[in-house]
This record gives structure tokens, C-alpha cells and sequence, in this order.
């Protein structure tokens, strides 16, 4: 991840920050607490509260009393203080929306991704809905900390640039985060979306839940966003998470890889539906292999599945099959303890890849023997992505770091 | 990692291991040095270095001015100060290593894993051979900090268990932590072997090279360690690096686990060596499976291709595409900036790995356009997982954390 923009506000301290953490994880401490559990003298802590209550960023929430000695003062974050913007550009859906510090959408809004024939145009469409999501809101942009942005991969981080990924035609190393930088005049950081869905898991949906967990993410493409130690893993170059090319069914279909039966031909939205096409399972009657038409027709497989059509059912069964044999070389690699899944297509398939894939799973683990793995789908639905690009700005302004850019220097 | 023993040295200061892995690391810092770089007070680095000297850990290794003021006194590990045992069990070989404090081999036994129907005989075995080094190396046990094994998972970190390797046979939730703790009255850690492997390139090959790593571990069977953001990657029961079932050829074998063609079916050194013998390549005069027969065979198999053999070398190319594709899946998962091979089959396999693997897994990488990715073979040799064993200890005892197996506390 990395970031640029012109309004940055301006540095501020770490232990303002290992004290925010603080509050916003305690929910309700008192400055003593705070001393207690962040090591720091009760001047620093007294200091940085006042000036986080000045900030506005802070507010007093209640007195309580232990039984003995005076009562204490506790302290919440006030969520209308800060807000991050995050937008999700997935090929067949652009989500942006407006997160509060407390981690609230309060704004939102979502289209179907433009056929357009020059990336320019829909980074357009892009900065278009920003700007309308940011002024339906009505929340004063002296308090939007900044804009995240979450992309396909592969991405060029320390550039922001969007280098060319497979399902948006036409985009070859596009400075997307500079693009949006200068339109809004936000800080913005630029991320794959599978790593912002895991950043959105980390802090919105599951805080303080495994330390390492891969969230699979199920959009036009698929990926896996990874938490190792506590920490996201990003890799050398922002593109940590690559899993199209598992091979998950040696008997499928040949991929330009040079392989056959890759993740990427066999369980993806698009070559889903065109072999539910091959075995007429589904009309071919689609005008374009646009993500917004695929993404239709995988709908209606879902709900003939779900009318009891068998073809249909063992069509999604298969794919959780396959789903399940690309987690499995993903968790016994890794040996995470926990696998989350989401993302846009989660709304369809979730349910069936909630009742299929753990037992599956569990039996291909090398270390099911020593120690349980939970499955489960993401609490944050269809918006996780949009959620995960604000939660990045958030990260950077609540994680202890030796910059922060919430509060102004004193 | 967990650790387990009845000799363990007193618990000493954070402070001390900060100080101790800043020598190590700088070669020759004065105590002003020192504090710079720690940003520890001036006096409490003075008090910690009089306490190494005292320990004798440390010694002063002669004076540097830089022009001005009076000229400063430098430091430096004294490398017989302190000793590691490193153990690693291969079903094809036991290698025991005594490594001094700065990270040089001064003893060390290596045997054929004896092919025994009770794992207590080579739990014996294991014993002997650690007796043996030590009392050939000379060093007053006072002086050996405690012991590491590397042994093939999966393994149970918490409890020091060996579970069920597929390669170690009737092997069952062996004790081997606490057998050899109890054997040898040292402090005994236990960790997978590709762990291991990884450990050692970071603390001795390598220290302070790439944050993000794999390290291709070649043995009686295949697996990879990783560092992500310069930690090595243990998961959530010290199993992580499993890399059996990835596939890598489609139109292999069946395995096991329902798949066909997985890297442990098509790669590792016994279905190599069968496939050469259903080939004609190799005699089928094998007696048994066993380990030491399969790895001559194997020998064999790189001799004939070192001289000419059409066949052999066309089956050993073949085997370093297969290997390229499952480091592909792990270098794309992961967006790692370095690569290293090594492990006991390293010096058999090392010409024909280092020529062809480098452009054969770069055609494969996701992010090829963005970053680069080093490959190369470990400068460890075949006792890498001997070596990494006692780095376990080394890393333990030297990296600042709570608690530290070198110096008694003041």
C-alpha cells in the first residue's frame, strides 16, 4: 500500500495513536485504564486525551465508579468525528462508501462497472460517484481522513498504479490512485481488493479475532486476502494473494498457463456459467461475456439451484469442490486457523458454499489432526471490498505508527 | 515452536537480547554505537555490556577513532562463548550439528536414518548421535545454551509431538521434545523442518537479506519455509509450508488425496525414482522404499544425466517444471522477492535446479511486470535443517523478546 494526495492533514504523534487504538478496542476506559493497559504515564495519557477531546475525536461517555476511590471518567470515540472514503472497482461492480471511525457505512452507492473501451472513462465514472457519495453525505470534508481505493491485481503499490488485470480490458498501468488524488484532493492509497477485504475483516467485522486467516474472495476473479501473525501480508509488491492458477480439477479445462483445470477456468463467474451453458443447463443466450451479463446468469443458476434443478446443484457442488481443494492448499501452506468468504458474489453463493465447503475441507487439511480450522462467511457482505479500501485509511490513522493522520501535531 | 527442559538457564532482559542482537548484526559498535542504534540511555547499555563482558559473551575487540573526541571502544560476539545443538530428523537421514553463537559449525555427525519398526529405537538412535557430538566437540555443557530439532510434520508445536509423517513409518504422536529433553537435560526445542530450514537462512545464509522468502526444502519429501515481513511463518500449530498436494501435472499419477498429480506423487525422490524405473531409465533392483536405497537410486539418476543421458536428463527437466509450477503457486500467494533451495537433496539436484528453475517459474509469476524475484540455492549445503535446528535456539536466545536463555538476570 502507499499513499498520495495533496491535502494531507498533517503528522501526528504514535502515542496518540497507541492511545486511540486503545480506546476504540476498550470501549469505555478511563484514562487510568488507558495508563494501565498502553504502559504510559498518566500526564502522557491525560495529555493526549485533551487533546483528542479538543480534536473532537474523543468524547466523555460516563462516569464509573469501582466502589472505592473517586469515580472515572470513560472515554468513546465519537464516530461523526472522521470519516474515510473507500471505493471497490471490480470489474463488474464499482462500490464506494463513506465509513465512519467506529467503523459505520454511512453512505453508499453501487453500479455495474462501464463497458469502457479506455480505462479513462471509467475512472471518470469513478471519481463521478465519489463526488456524489461524498456530497449526498453532507459530512464536511474537513473530516474525511482520506480515500482508499481497492483494485484487481496485479498492482504496482508504491505507484498506484493499476498494472493490467485479466477481466478489465484495456487497462494497462493505469496511475489510478494519482487520478483520484488529484480529482478530490484526498489522501488516497491504492490496494488489491483481496487484501482490503481482509483489512475490512480485521478491523470491522472480526477485531481481535485469528491471528491468521485467509478471506477468500469471490468477485469476477477470485483471490485470497492473508492475515499472518496479526499482520495483512501484502508481499514484495502489494500482490500477495494469487490463487487463479491452483489447479483444483486435473480433468478441466486447458488455461493459458499451460496447465489444465487452474481455479481461474473452472470456478470463476464466467467459465461457471459457460459450462453450465455447454450442458445446457443454461440458455447460451448471453450478448457478451461483460462481468455484469455473467454475473446475471450465475444468478439464475443460483435460483434454479435453489428450485431444486439437480443439474444446476451439481454444478455449484462441484465448484465448491473445487473451491475447497484451492483453500486447502492455501491453509496447509499457511495453516491459518480461520478461513472467511465474501465478497460480491457471496449474496448468491453463500449458502451453499457455507453447508459444502467446510466438511470438505476439513479433510483435506494436513494439520486437521492437531488443531480445528473455522469457515465462515463475512459478516460485511457484498460491500466488503469498499468497506476494506476505507478501513486502509483507517489503519493507517489508528494502528500505532510513527505517523498518523488524524490529529495535528501539538 | 515450543520448548521444553530441565537445564534452562535463568530468565534475563529484553533489554539485553536488543543489545546483544545489535553487536551480532553490526560487527564491531562501540557502546555509543550502541546506544544510537537501540536508543537505549547510555548507562543502561553500559551496565548491559559489562554484564556480557562479565558473561564473557561479548569482548572488546579494539578501538576506532573517528578524528574527533577521545576514540571509542569496540564489541563483538565471542563465538565460543555459547553453543546450539541442531537436530534433524529426515526419514533419510540424521544430521547433528553443534553451532557456536556466531553461526559456525564446529561438530557434526550425520547417518543414514536407521530403517527401524518402533520409533523408540530411532528416538535412541537420536540420542546417541547428540551424546557422541557433544562429547567429541569439547565444549563444557555449561556453555550449550540448549538444543533444536527439525523433524518432518505434521507436527504438534504446542506439545513438541511428532504426529504422523507419511514418510516416517509407524510413526504416532511421538514425545520427541520431551524424550530428548529428558535425555540430554538441555532446553529443547522442536519445529518442522522446512521451519527450520527457513530459520537458518534468515539467521545465518542470509541475515538481513529479503523480508519476504520461501525456501524450497528437497528432502524424503518436499516442503517450503516462509518469512513474511522478515517472521518466519509458523501457522496456527507450527505447520505451516505444506506444499504435497499442489498439482503440477495434470496427466500424473492418482494420489491419495483424490487428485492426480500432485508435486508429492510426481516430484519428491521415491515416485522420481519409479518413474525412472517404469521408464527403463533406472533398473528396478531396488530391495525396498526405504529412504537410503531411493536416494542412492536417485544419485544414480543425476550421474547419468551429468553424463549424457538423454532420458534421465529429460526426466529431471520435467521434474524442475513440475517443482517450478508448485513454487509459482507459493510465489504468487505470497508475492515473496526471493526464493532458496536447498535441503538434503540440494547437492545432487542444485546444477540442474539452479539452470532451469529461475525462467521457468518467472514465465509463471503473477507480478513479473512489477517486481523481481531472486532465486538461488542455500549457501548451507545439505545440513541446512541441522543448522536452522540450532538457529531455533540462536533465535530464541538472541532475538529481543520478554524472556532470554543466555544471560542470568543482574
Amino acid at each position: 500500500m502507499a499513499r498520495r494526495g495533496a491535502n494531507q492533514p498533517s503528522v501526528g504523534g504514535y502515542n496518540e495513536a497507541v492511545v486511540l487504538d486503545q480506546i476504540r478496542r476498550a470501549h469505555g476506559h478511563s484514562r487510568v485504564e488507558l495508563a494501565d493497559a498502553t504502559g504510559l504515564s498518566a500526564q502522557t495519557v491525560s495529555n493526549i486525551v485533551q487533546r483528542l477531546l479538543d480534536a473532537g475525536i474523543v468524547e466523555e461517555a460516563g462516569r464509573t465508579s469501582s466502589g472505592r476511590g473517586k469515580p472515572r471518567t470513560t472515554l468513546r470515540l465519537v464516530g461523526s468525528s472522521r470519516y474515510a472514503v473507500g471505493v471497490h472497482l471490480d470489474p463488474g461492480l464499482i462500490t464506494v462508501v463513506v465509513l465512519s471511525i467506529d467503523g459505520e457505512v454511512v453512505a453508499r452507492h453501487a453500479r455495474a462497472t462501464p463497458r469502457a473501451q479506455d480505462p479513462a472513462d471509467t475512472v471518470a465514472v469513478l471519481i463521478e460517484d465519489i463526488q456524489a457519495v461524498l456530497s449526498e453525505s453532507g459530512i464536511d470534508r474537513s473530516r474525511i481522513v482520506g480515500l482508499g481505493i481497492a483494485a484487481p491485481g496485479p498492482i504496482d503499490a508504491d505507484r498506484g498504479i493499476v498494472v493490467d488485470p485479466p477481466n478489465l480490458l484495456g487497462w494497462d498501468r493505469v496511475p489510478l490512485r494519482d487520478a483520484i488524488a488529484e480529482a478530490t484532493g484526498l489522501a488516497v492509497v491504492l490496494d488489491k481488493d483481496v487484501t482490503a477485504a481482509a483489512v475490512a475483516e480485521k478491523w470491522v467485522a472480526a477485531p481481535g479475532g485469528a491471528p491468521n486467516f485467509a478471506f477468500l474472495y469471490l468477485g469476477t476473479g477470485l483471490g485470497v486476502g492473508l492475515v499472518v501473525g496479526d499482520e495483512v501480508v501484502r508481499g514484495g509488491s502489494g500482490n500477495a494473494g494469487e490463487i487463479g492458477h491452483i489447479v483444483v480439477d486435473p480433468e478441466g479445462p486447458s488455461c493459458a498457463c499451460g496447465l489444465r483445470g487452474c481455479i481461474a477456468v473452472t470456478c470463476a463467474p464466467l467459465p461457471l456459467v459457460e459450462e453450465a451453458e455447454r450442458r445446457g443447463v443454461l440458455e447460451a443466450d448471453r450478448e457478451s461475456d461483460d462481468p455484469t451479463r455473467v454475473d446475471a446468469a450465475l444468478t439464475r443458476l443460483v435460483h434454479m439451484a435453489e428450485d431444486g434443478d439437480e443439474r444446476a446443484r451439481d454444478l455449484l457442488q462441484r465448484c465448491t469442490v473445487h473451491v475447497a481443494r484451492a483453500l486447502a492448499v492455501v491453509s496447509n501452506l499457511l495453516d491459518v486457523d480461520r478461513i472467511v468468504m465474501g465478497g460480491p458474489l457471496w449474496d448468491r453463493v453463500g449458502p451453499t458454499f457455507t453447508e459444502a465447503i467446510p466438511p470438505l475441507l476439513d479433510e483435506m487439511r494436513v494439520a486437521r489432526g492437531v488443531h480445528p480450522l473455522s469457515i465462515a462467511g463475512t459478516a460485511l457482505g457484498s460491500d466488503v471490498g469498499a468497506i476494506g479500501a476505507a478501513c486502509l485509511i483507517l489503519d493507517e490513522a489508528l494502528t500505532p505508527r510513527p505517523t498518523s493522520l488524524l490529529v495535528p501535531s501539538a
